[in-house]
């Protein structure tokens, strides 16, 4: 088989986990007479700030043809978080109905968890965000009512369409994994949506009997993420408190830099996008010495998502068999001194 | 000095610890000098089941004449969340424009993070939750759109002066403690909403020089709670994300069994109140074995409010001697097996 992968490196260190990772992928692709051509587009902070756009009015139409998108990161010091997240991220997920961003939190053998002599160590929970809508959905206002009240409304829109295409998903995955799903709401507080949510949940979970549904409080979820890590299986959420979860999830199993990330257009009809879940870290860019192993699990994902198993489970068992030795590179972040290449040269041994 | 103190225990454990600790406050404060008169108010999730409302329509005013409220828990396996929160608490904290939730998060000697073995364990941050408005406005709706669309709306409203209400103390209590303020918000994905906050954060910290703020996303902060707890002092945070930091803040200390709250009143022309930040945890009611620490806590925080110091310093010096004395009994939550009396009479014997 072969694919075209549109390349988004982005701002930061997505330029220096991208670039190294991705010989890596499209050699380990071709090691597994899997064709992969990459093109690369220099979107981002920088465009935005020599052109006044992250991304070309037909950026869309641009990136549809290809079977998947590999981004880097997005945000930069000199361009506000909002502009940067409306000027990419948010036009290509809603665009292309990516629904679901599932991503794992795996602690792996070799890996310290902050958590370690408390919990057995035992971390493999996968989250299903919703990503296309909710607290994101951006809609609101801000008004002055005299000096004294200025008031400002931010609204999060749930559509059942949009919450399906996630909890269904979720619901698959606990079905083939352990049978275990957790709903994730904060429906005391937020009766509206998340009553809304819970219902679609208890609906679609009739079509899963083998599923036992656990219900949280996203106050409580993301303290149980601390407290007993090791019960949670499948994972389900809105987009804030699937943002929140994974971050949680991220640092439990060791770093955010080993943590994937996927933006997945169910139905396929359009490219589905991956990414570390780290951002651009611009304190440590240009010296080289970001973990690239969350871009390399992240294309691990992509490969799953395209059918190319054995791509799949090589790179992630090769990343496993890495952090396992503790005489191998790794970056600072999980306790080490290599650079971002010295890890991805040692990958690209043991890959091919 | 005397005061009336309205006594509401609620439900499940929150009439376990309210019972165990309310003599004990007494009887501190008398051995103080102080005067401490309880009426108790039998409201909750139980009357509503009898009664069809969890207080009398007329229960703000019966509270108003209070100098404070002290609250076990609220919350009931047959009563939805929703219905117990919008009949209880919320019409208290919005009706006595109590807009400041102050929760300490302080790791006692004697007891166990899980992250033991991973920070130094200083662990002594305060979040100023905001505490009658933004995501918990209760405003919205849901819709049918055909079949396929069903939709969902919820709105969070945030005024200039509920939000300065939170603002400002915090500024005040970083300007005492370490000089160092953690914004948190979301202000990528919540623009409307959370610049807004942003920017009312920028104009206070004109009048505090010499406080250091730093901007937070709450995703990035959930998981600093747990990566770096030791590096924050105090933070401030929007209702729903201070409602979930503050849960992460009670397990990274230990326990939320240890977890105290206050709902502050700023300009004190109506009662605060003050109770445990753990719920009523039916799955424990009536074995007597819920940590009462939480609430003699919260008792302290009120004694603070009232301006009554000498009380409240005995009380918390009290509960860190007992807790870094490890023969004394403690609770199963924080690796005892003691029941909630024998954890009282000895502190009532430390104290008096
Ligand atoms: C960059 C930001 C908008 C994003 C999000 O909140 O979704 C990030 O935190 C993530 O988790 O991918
Ligand atoms: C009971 C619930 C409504 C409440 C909240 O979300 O505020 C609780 O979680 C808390 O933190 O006190």
């Amino acid at each position: 088989m072969s694919y075209d992968i549109a390349v988004i490196p982005g701002d930061g260190i997505g330029n220096e986990v991208v670039e190294a990772v991705e010989p890596l992928l499209v050699d380990v692709a071709a090691a597994h007479g899997v064709d992969v051509s990459t093109t690369w587009f220099d979107w981002g902070s920088q465009r935005y700030l020599d052109e006044g756009a992250l991304m070309p009015d037909d950026g869309l139409d641009r990136l549809e043809s290809f079977d998947a998108i590999l981004l880097g990161a997005v945000g930069h010091p000199d361009v506000p978080d909002h502009v940067t997240l409306r000027g990419l991220r948010l036009p290509i997920t809603k665009g292309f109905n990516q629904h679901v961003c599932k991503r794992p939190s795996y602690l792996f053998e070799g890996v310290d968890s902050p958590l370690k002599g408390y919990t057995d160590g035992d971390i493999d929970l996968v989250v299903y965000r919703q990503n296309t809508e909710g607290e994101y959905a951006d809609v609101g206002g801000r008004e002055h009512r005299g000096f004294e009240n200025e008031v400002a409304v931010q609204a999060s829109v749930f559509t059942r369409e949009a919450t399906e295409a996630v909890v269904r998903p979720a619901f698959e995955a606990a079905s083939e994994r352990d049978g275990k799903l957790t709903n994730v709401t904060k429906s005391n507080a937020q009766a509206h949506s998340m009553v809304f949510w819970d219902d679609i949940v208890e609906e679609v979970s009739e079509e899963y009997p083998d599923v036992e549904v656990e219900r949280l409080l996203v106050d409580a979820a993301s303290m149980d993420f601390v407290r007993r890590p090791d019960e949670f299986d499948v994972v389900v959420a809105s987009n804030l408190f699937g943002d929140i979860l994974t971050d949680i999830g991220g640092i439990i199993s060791g770093s955010l830099g080993l943590a994937p990330s996927t933006n997945i257009n169910p139905d396929r009809t359009y490219p589905s996008m991956f990414e570390p879940v780290h951002g651009s870290a611009f304190d440590i860019m240009g010296e080289g010495v970001a973990n690239p192993l969350a871009t390399v699990l992240s294309g691990a994902l992509m490969f799953d998502h395209l059918g190319e198993d054995a791509v799949a489970d090589a790179l992630h068992d090769a990343v496993a068999a890495q952090l396992a030795d503790n005489d191998a590179p790794r970056t600072a972040d999980i306790g080490g001194s290599a650079a971002t290449v010295d890890v991805t040269d040692e990958l690209t041994e043991r890959l091919i």
